[in-house]
């Protein structure tokens, strides 16, 4: 029985899994550090994927990374935990290896395939995937296709201007919604209102992050709560224009920040009621969080494999 | 030889061409008054209609229509200058009356449709397509496909937020891109600067209207150059943000507002620059303004009828 071998490329773990080609069901996966800052991140792969390379026929190896990458030509442009991984031709060194073909696609696109094909977006045709993390990124699903672009770079859904003249975000631009509403923006709000004399059961310090604010938010802190209902209203703004961009039937939330819940969503949803154009866009919208949590990585290079191997043949 | 019946419902004129299947040059237009306002819209088109009808079979009727619509039921939902045609099964009546296969389409939609298969937009995959006009809308092709959205309401270009607590849209929603940057707010703009006491060769009139700034921009007049150069920064931005989503090689404008070539276009693209993540984003993107005038939406109807007759086979 053919199989598909799929690659999850993470900050802090490499992880590998075989997928028989027609189930969502691993026959087994293993993972290993990283470590990206070190030499020899491929050797450690392909220790990896020798150890769990299958005795039958593998169709394809697929593979989920960190962008910016070219989905078209197999290469990671640039990744920030891997910095020997630039302008480096991934699938193909992996397929010369191994002999088969060899995709390779940016996470957060990926994980709006995996959802839609496997996960929360089942049946949808038209698909908005919002990942709230560390950073904001996302994948659209429109018409039973991903949106990619012309160098496949398209859907950096956390780089639109929401607060023109805002914070400055990790891209260098102004007031992204990534800037105002990551994680590390809403820890940073809350140390930035306590220094400017709010009181809040939380101190200020460099490690303090959302999770903290989440807590103290569900103790009753006010600051915290109030830090979680900004973030939300520039998310539930952006939704609103992604609504107007690709009007999809369904919105999934994926990342840390997500799994805030109601603290979170119910600030986003009043934002989107408040900025969208027509209720017509918000009838019969699902709004909803990810299937699939820690090793969703992998499902979404399967979804990937699926994809492409449907395209060639 | 058998043709396609492209009709552009227009404000102010209703036009019909007949184009034969293959080609872009029609054998035949006419022209009617809409009279909006007034009974009897779907009559006059009707004798516009048999006015062109071929002697030859005619394999499709395909309509260009200002929106909101709905595109896969052919009904338009609302149409400004035609209140009667409210959930208006328009599509449906023509395919029923005249036995043939008909499409409607959003107009700024179909303009991307038209731009990308006949006009400035050829040979691209994925097209940016922004009307600057008394509205701003727009139209996107990803991967050689126009993005409607589950119920064709997407890519409404002009309706992201990008000024919060901006000025008030036509939508209702405060601070969109149409609210600030359109061909009426360019005038307002200058109105409310003239009473706030700047000075201007302009006066202020209710009539004024972006064509009137442009001619003073012209002649050197400080508050129409900075009028121009405020809804271009705000365009920018936009564009700057589309990139990030869409990842187009090509960005199209059209509309009025855009005939002021380099007024607006040099603002435009400075403030791509300054709001774009990253640099490769602009590398190789061609900017440029629509190939199509007065009767684009005719053609634009043609692109249509050849996409839907395609999939239909």
């Amino acid at each position: 029985m053919s199989s598909i071998l799929a690659i999850d490329i993470g900050g802090t773990q490499l992880r590998a899994a075989v997928y028989p080609l027609s189930g969502t069901t691993p026959t087994i996966i293993q993972r290993t550090a990283t470590h990206g800052m070190e030499a020899g991140v491929l050797e450690r792969l392909t220790v990896l994927i020798d150890s769990v390379w299958p005795d039958g026929p593998v169709d394809a190896i697929s593979v989920a990374a960190p962008g910016p990458l070219n989905p078209y030509t197999g290469t990671i442009i640039s990744t920030p935990n891997i910095p020997a991984w630039t302008n480096y031709p991934l699938a193909g060194l992996l397929s010369r290896k191994y002999k088969v073909p060899a995709f390779l696609g940016n996470d957060a696109n990926l994980a709006a395939l995996g959802e839609w094909k496997f996960g929360a977006g089942q049946g949808h045709h038209d698909v908005l995937y919002l990942t709230l993390s560390t950073g904001i990124g996302g994948g659209v699903i429109c018409n039973d296709m991903l949106i990619e672009g012309s160098r496949g770079m398209a859907a950096e859904l956390g780089h639109i201007t929401v607060l023109p003249g805002g914070p400055v975000c990790s891209c260098g631009v102004y007031g992204h919604l990534e800037a105002v509403a990551s994680g590390p923006a809403i820890a940073r709000y809350v140390i930035e209102q306590i220094a400017a004399g709010q009181t809040s059961i939380l101190h200020s310090s460099l490690e303090l992050n959302a999770r903290d604010v989440a807590e103290a938010a569900r103790q009753g802190d006010k600051l915290a709560k109030e830090a979680f209902v900004r973030a939300g209203s520039f998310i539930g703004q952006a939704v609103a224009d992604y609504l107007h961009i690709f009007n999809p039937s369904i919105v999934i939330f994926g990342g840390g920040v997500s799994q805030s819940g109601r603290l979170i969503l119910d600030p986003i949803e009043e934002a989107m009621k408040r900025n969208i154009m027509d209720k017509s866009y918000l009838e019969g919208l699902q709004i909803t969080t990810v299937k699939f949590g820690d090793d969703a990585g992998l499902i979404d290079a399967l979804a990937q494999a699926h994809i492409r191997l449907s395209k060639a043949g």
